[in-house]
């Protein structure tokens, strides 16, 4: 099963916010459905946010009542404005809508309204098709960085669940698995809203590899007592340099890496590049409801004190100077990153 | 109100599992109580289980039928061990027990068992009104590192709930604050058992000092984003090069510390310094049960798959060359601490 797919003229995604607890559906009607799944994490990772995206385009134009295509083309635009603005850090949520856009804006001449929904459900079946084989080539590229016996320390879910399926440096590693290696990972549980111990735990028991959830101050201790030999991660944006916003706490864990000599790996597909960006200083950061931070309970009771206040960032910024590689679609990119990103994107 | 205290020839302690839902306090009646408590966390933090072992001492000599003095010590010897080995990587613990045997000891001659009955109590009633004394000095010491304005990140308790009272770096903060300076805590929640997020938060709230909870992972951005100027935490055990074992999760903070140049110091009295070992890797970590990492929930649900298993180490070790200053009660050492940290014992 896909994590976001087509079915009778709807959007339907996984729940994940019902993960590991039970496995639901819902599904999208509308391209404000679509935004409101994903603001609220019933969706999430940044190819799955993506894809879901651009089928909401496909929504918006089955729902516009445009009688031209121009008129249709701009209810599409202020429709992709809105959902872009749905999370701003990750950057394939705006690639996948820039590239609606644009592959419309391409037949524009001479087609009708109708021809237009068509296509763009077609594009968005297409960007979901080909982030499929993306993930499968990913894995076969970050594969070869992993040995057999090494134990993994993994940072959030980036598992089928947060693409459309396979996963990015989780498809690394369940592509290792296949390959017969002998992988432990180490999950981070990634607070708040612990994608780790919920999602990356779970895929992990399906996939039948040997994992131990941790909280993620622990990877300090495991990566300096030598029982971690790799770091990997996704990327929400990277930008010219090589910098990554990524789930926040990526930061720590790779200092944590480096400075005991483990590799850190990045693994993400070309769309997650955005050379418009210089550095990471730039990057939008999104920050959440303190509710995420507070609401966790231990035996039924709330843990913080009535009254007290929180803050939520949802991501931060790694500088290029921890990061090993980073392992895209087309291969792996290594430093200088401000050089390289640049050659692997002209390929 | 004390977090540890002697009455009606029993040892009464706050129930810190229970804040800040409700504020219990639970009786020891035997050493065998204190040694219990310890091990369930009813009290932690390294001077506070220092003075409720030594207490557990005093109750031990209540509790022995032994006739003569020998054998009397001799059941003291036997207490003394068991209390040791329920927690092993706090140094307080141990320094609390010798202390006491090695006072008992050198009354040993000439006096009767009920004289060391009425002896032990005294001694560790000692412990723990030097503990206040201590607080109190660390607290002057460390407010002249504080500037008015400073966001300070905060690891775990050290608050009055992790010693007798008053506390060593949350002691610290309540001074500057008791100064006037204009202070800001952010709390970190100190996974897995949220010592931060429930301890902290409440003891913050108490003295009317502004804080806000994150999460772990997120002190990375608070600090590269330039919004903290200084980080505290507390120490349960240092060695004599400086290393310092502290609450899991000490070392990524110190790390992220450095990496931004924000200064790191670690407020502990002069009994959490072990000569005896050379540097941090000789120091036991002790792992706990990963129910303490498993168990939380968020809206009544618990949130990792039926069958994860876990990973709990208790603390890390910070290694010193992350260290800026250690504040103790006779001063502030600084690097080299192979050479201070003796100099400052000999004052």
């Amino acid at each position: 099963m896909r994590t976001v797919f087509w079915e009778d003229n709807t959007l339907k995604m996984i729940d994940q916010r019902r993960l590991p607890g039970s496995l639901e559906m819902i599904t999208c009607w509308t391209y404000g459905d679509v935004e409101q799944a994903i603001k609220n994490m019933t969706v999430r990772g940044a190819p799955a946010i993506g894809a879901a995206a651009a089928f909401g385009l496909a929504l918006a134009a089955q729902g516009s009542e445009a009688r031209t295509t121009l008129q249709l083309f701009s209810d599409l635009e202020t429709a992709a404005m809105l959902l872009k603005a749905s999370r701003p850090t990750a950057v394939n949520l705006a690639w996948a809508l820039d590239r609606m856009l644009q592959a419309i804006r391409d037949k524009l001449e001479g087609i009708t309204p109708e021809e237009i929904r068509v296509f763009a459900l077609q594009e968005a079946q297409s960007i979901a098709n080909e982030d499929v084989e993306i993930n499968k080539r990913m894995g076969q590229h970050g594969a070869a960085l992993i040995d057999d016996g090494d134990t993994i320390i993994h940072h959030c879910n980036t598992g089928a669940l947060a693409v459309v399926d396979w996963g990015t440096a989780l498809g690394v590693i369940r592509t290792a698995h296949d390959q017969g290696k002998h992988v432990h990972v180490l999950v981070d549980e990634t607070r708040p809203r612990l994608q780790g111990a919920r999602l990356t735990a779970w895929e992990l028991q399906q996939y039948g590899i040997p994992f131990e959830i941790i909280s993620d101050n622990m990877a300090g201790y495991f990566l300096h007592t030598g029982q971690a030999q790799k770091v990997l991660f996704g990327a929400d944006r990277i930008t010219a340099n090589g910098d990554i916003a990524n789930k926040i706490g990526t930061y720590m864990l790779a200092l944590a890496a480096r400075d005991n000599g483990v590799p850190v790996y990045s693994v993400a597909p070309i769309s997650t590049i955005d050379l418009s960006m210089a550095d990471g200083s730039l990057i939008p950061i999104e920050e959440r409801d303190p509710d995420e931070v507070l609401g966790i309970q231990f035996h039924g009771e709330r843990i913080a004190p009535q009254g007290a206040g929180a803050r939520n960032p949802a991501f931060d910024v790694t500088p290029n100077r921890l990061i090993t590689g980073i392992v895209t679609e087309k291969g792996i990119v290594y430093p200088p990153f401000i050089d390289n990103l640049i050659e692997i994107m002209r390929k």
